[in-house]
């Protein structure tokens, strides 16, 4: 795989809601904290002045004139030091797991985000302290070493508006903005203050830091760099949010119980600065020697970044956690078809973050509906479902609603009720399956079994008439229908009634619930369920075929070949169900297998240049969707990696998506939607991806 | 005066540096808090649907499309209502002192911001509360009668970003936005939470309010307003900003103390709207009954906005007081040069707000300088003297320094040394003599000795050799040279050495000193303050004249006309100086007077059109500094009102600045810089004027 330089990234804290976003040459970045929907409007000027020479600069920005013209006109402020650009071609990026570097003639860049474990606040807040600082650290080298001339290193950002001051504090320098975002080094690296309206006025022409000009938008720190001495400094870079973090539902970050401002954050990642480079050092070499090719290390370990940029620690008045994971640019909080995804992430470090958000579902999103079935006008009972997300942008929905839900529509925006009440119990089984929580499962012992019943009349009101395929609507889609996660793909995806993706994840929901509440010693409701997962399995095999491969709809009119069908099998893959663990897979496994050789060698399920399509009738793929399928083509039918694709869809995020961050949504190559997006993380299914993380 | 509509303008509030700003017809405003530099981001959509004839909206915003287009392709919410703008010559708007109203056939809009006299905060806090709430009242009038269809109105405002959500509580319903803005009415008027992605997505096509789509970043209220009925609804639009306001030096609003949130200000508001609208329109009237002009009116309501928008009453963690006007678009705190003229608005309401400015400008904002004298290496004691600023944006600057003034500078963004010297105790006797504060000045005696001190040094440092007339510089310029806050004007009225506007002043500033220290039992210092005020007499008195005029410097070389040169002057004239009081005024007066006559007569200080300009060298004009050009005109030379200049300078606010609120810095009738600034108060001094402050 070659270099990948030019591309944005997340560079995030846990829990934290936020990012010091850097990568893209040309554009800004830098702060976004407490909306994670975009990146910031930070110009990021890094780099080196020596002698006259002027100053050499990464590339991170887009202008560099001054902005005084508010003022008056003409160059009022003496002399500006001229700026260069570090030429692209010879700058070089390792995106690690823990680390991401940058590497050019005058030093290094390397922006540490480790992660790891984090303990159940449940057992203690204490405890979490250094895991939800909100911030991060990066270590700078300036390197003078082939110079007898004294050079000026800087670490400057030039955001829209005015609003910065020095801090001196307990041995640390650093510049803060508001108490909002702030940078420090230690007071023994020589740092100093500096600002302007652009980094040309924070310098002297001879390259000496100016006296700071705070009415400038421009502020940052400067370091003297002595001849032939290549100086290390380690920077810690932070935000702080004061007051709610969220309404509807009123919380505040964790942090903020942790740490009193950001000076006290600053101070806490320079303790830690060691500690921090070691361990995202582990993650990088973990990553290595995990057996991951190349490019999907590199798509991984921007995924975790998007994840962690996304995520959202909060703490109720009465000291109760709430884990929040923000739908990228649409800020959607906890959207349960994302939750379903990331589960396999979340279980390998901090599992309770999943047990918090579906108790938050259950006590706050959830309700009990009713329904109909298409041709008949009667209402029937209904059962317990969730809603789609549970608000937007740190703005709880009133409790039973999400924000995206509406009524009478057959398209985007319809209810998810469906989908959503199987997500649930796969969501929960999967936490029980994999963290082994058998306490909490025996409390929800009564909401699993409403689940179960719920699922069994949303196939029919009528159990005479059940057949193992979803076959009604909510009747909060009035006069509407319902519609799946896949609602802006195509047709084929998009309706939920009679769906194949939605047939083979209500299979897994059925063995989920059959193999916990039979745990749980529920033997009678595990039988229904495994009866109903039986039900399941005859329409599989009965599912009509066309061209080879299982439509997309059983109703023998659809054309479509998608690749989620085999989605749901992820579940019982992940749980080591011993029904996929033998030599002999059941039959309708093998059927689906079937379908995927098929649709992938027959080519309906690639674009033409190799990358992997998840429906033969639509352009628009989803990265995370399709890390799902490699996950089932490769751990339950043993199908080769397909590396071709690997490195098709790396081009998807970079140059594809490189303005963005991590980006799901992927139309001719190019990211359209769901960008600086959480949902990556469903690439550690890929074999050998858990290793890495130790 | 025709009718003006279609211009911005604040609406703000005591101290809560916040803003509902509207009026421009075409461009977004709304909502800005704690960030007082511009207009808000909301397109404000206000008006009515009556059956299928689609929904008649003022034209307070740009756009009328849904943004879906995020996720996905074409009309997927139904069918949207058609929106129409009501054609801009229908509405009538109305500008007044307490209220700006408009009308147009569906209805009214009147947003109350009714001011007056505050208590002193020293006094306690606790008789605040009412006059710190962040937030404004507004009067909505849907007007039905004409009609037997039912019908629907709406207030909703259309952000960037999504995050809104219903406010249910003590019998008001609303819309809160991340708990930082929000607006409510009584339960009892029916209204009824509103969202969408766009205003014709939040009714139906028949003009019914559809369920609210929390996704979608228009939000409002509405009513359903039936057959021939008005619909008479009071409407509280409020603001809050949690967690510490000012970093540098550590605050919070006075507000936060007094509400713990956006709901209980809201609440506040609604409770006391009938107060509130009746004092707005007492305002209205004593302005309509104050003798001024339509023009001035006019100029002076808008005018008082654009000071209160940028105001900020705020208290430390050991509840002192501070007071903050930031300086529009420039958003630095507190500019001293800007203060001096604000003292007049500030004195006849809330003197106390001078009083805390001077207090800090002396306790954490003022330094011992040493001075040069051109032509003289020599580095001769300086004095007392005070910085330009306290900061930028929320962020005060380290004691002792501003965030504008810079070394080695000769023009703008220079050290502004000599003319803060005088500004300081210009504002301080200002206060001591329209408030008749002496036990303040007691404790001032000090200080102002010392500023009486430094002003002698800084004409010169040899006694012998002062002469009235400002001759050295302070070593904080460094390698440059002083300036004025008429930096970006022209070079005759940037330069502070021999600069006859600043000779005025330090008349005027010796003039002050004289009469507080005498008043004070300081009979020497009084006296020498006497005899120093002789020596700027005698300068004038000895000035060189050019055409007819003293020009800008008494260098002989000068040939500039500037207005300024009276400028000083005000401050006699509003403490009633006995000077100018008699039948005789003194003689260097009486030049003044034939100076302003001969350069308005003579055509130098006026614009091709009518309109005043400051200087004959530049195009530049600031309108709060004619206003004090007039102010002395008229007070104090008995000079008639030019009525066609305040009807060229109304022109140059709107349409000229319609985009920005007041707006002070002025060229080709059009505003180039100090937009949304708070100086305009200075109209106050219009004889006349103050008698609409009742």
């Amino acid at each position: 795989m070659n270099d990948i330089s030019d591309f944005h990234t997340h560079h995030g804290a846990f829990g934290a809601l936020g990012s010091f976003t850097l990568g893209r040459f040309g554009m800004p970045g830098g702060f976004n904290h407490h909306d994670g929907s975009r990146p910031g409007d930070d110009e990021v000027f890094l780099g080196m002045a020596r002698g006259r020479s002027g100053l050499r600069v990464l590339p991170f920005f887009r202008y560099g004139n001054s902005d005084t013209s508010r003022f008056a006109q003409g160059n009022l402020l003496g002399d500006p030091i001229p700026v260069h650009r570090v030429a692209p071609e010879t700058i070089r990026r390792r995106l690690g797991l823990g680390s991401d570097q940058w590497r050019w003639e005058d030093g290094s860049f390397k922006i540490c985000t480790p992660f790891g474990k984090v303990p159940d606040p449940r057992q203690g807040w204490e405890a979490l302290r250094d895991h939800v600082a909100p911030g991060i650290l990066a270590i700078l080298e300036f390197d003078n070493r082939g110079s007898d001339e004294e050079a000026t290193g800087i670490f400057a950002l030039a955001g829209t508006a005015p609003g910065a001051g020095p801090l001196h504090t307990d041995g640390l320098v650093g510049v803060a903005r508001n108490g909002r975002t702030g940078w420090a080094a230690p007071a023994s690296t020589g740092a100093r203050p500096i600002a302007g309206f652009s980094p040309d006025l924070c310098l002297s022409p001879e390259g000496r830091p100016r006296s700071p000009h705070w009415l400038g938008a421009c502020s940052g720190l400067a370091w003297v760099v002595p001849p032939r001495t290549l100086l290390r400094v380690p920077l810690a870079l932070a935000w702080f949010h004061e007051g709610l973090a969220t309404h509807g539902l009123e919380s505040r970050y964790a942090y903020q119980e942790a740490f009193g401002n950001l000076a006290e954050v600053l101070t806490n990642l320079l303790d830690r600065a060691p500690e921090l480079e070691r361990r995202a050092d582990e993650l990088d070499a973990a990553l290595e020697a995990s057996g991951l090719e190349p490019e999907r290390r590199w798509i991984l370990s921007h995924a975790v970044r998007g994840y962690f940029g996304n995520s959202q620690l909060l703490r109720t008045s009465s000291q109760e956690p709430i884990w929040a994971v923000h739908e990228g640019e649409y800020a959607m909080i906890n959207t349960l078809d994302l939750a379903v995804d990331q589960v396999f992430f979340e279980q390998e470090l901090f599992p309770w973050v999943t047990r918090e958000v579906l108790d938050l579902f259950a006590h706050r999103h959830s309700f009990v509906d009713h329904l109909r079935v298409p041709g008949d006008t009667h209402v029937h009972e209904g059962g317990v479902s969730f809603c789609h997300d549970m608000g937007v942008r740190n703005q709880f929905s009133v409790p039973g609603t999400s924000c995206y839900e509406v009524a009478d529509l057959h398209g985007c925006f319809s209810h998810m009720t469906q989908e959503q009440a199987i997500n649930w119990p796969l969501l929960a089984c999967t936490h029980v399956l994999a963290s082994g929580d058998r306490a909490w499962a025996l409390e929800r012992c009564g909401i699993l079994e409403s689940c179960l019943d719920g699922l069994e009349r949303r196939e029919h009101p009528d159990p005479a008439r059940r057949a193992g395929v979803p076959g009604t609507e909510s009747t909060r889609c009035g006069s509407g229908s319902e519609i799946t996660t896949y609602d802006s793909l195509d047709p084929a995806l998009a309706q939920a009634r009679g769906n194949l993706y939605l047939v083979v994840k209500l299979w897994a929901a059925y063995r989920g619930l059959e193999l916990v509440l039979r745990s749980l010693g529920r033997v009678e409701s595990a039988e229904r369920a495994g009866i109903a997962r039986g039900r399941v399995e005859e329409a599989i095999l009965a599912w009509p075929e066309f061209d080879g491969f299982l439509p997309a709809h059983a109703d023998g009119r659809s054309r479509s070949a998608i690749l989620p069908a085999v989605e749901g099998l992820v579940f019982p893959m992940h749980w080591k169900d011993p029904l996929l663990e033998g030599d002999d897979l059941p039959g309708f496994v093998l059927r689906l297998g079937s379908h995927l050789e098929r649709v992938l060698d027959g080519g309906h399920c690639r674009f033409p240049d190799g990358g992997w399509r998840l429906s033969s009738t639509s352009g628009n793929s989803w990265l995370s969707k399709i890390a799902l399928a490699q996950a089932v083509a490769e751990g339950v039918f043993g199908l080769p990696r397909d590396g071709k694709a690997d490195g098709v869809h790396v081009g998807w995020l970079a140059p594809g998506s490189a303005d963005w961050g991590f980006t799901d949504q992927i139309v001719d190559g190019k990211g359209i939607g769901s960008k600086y997006y959480p949902r990556g993380v469903s690439a550690i299914l890929w074999p050998g991806a858990r290793q890495s993380l130790t």
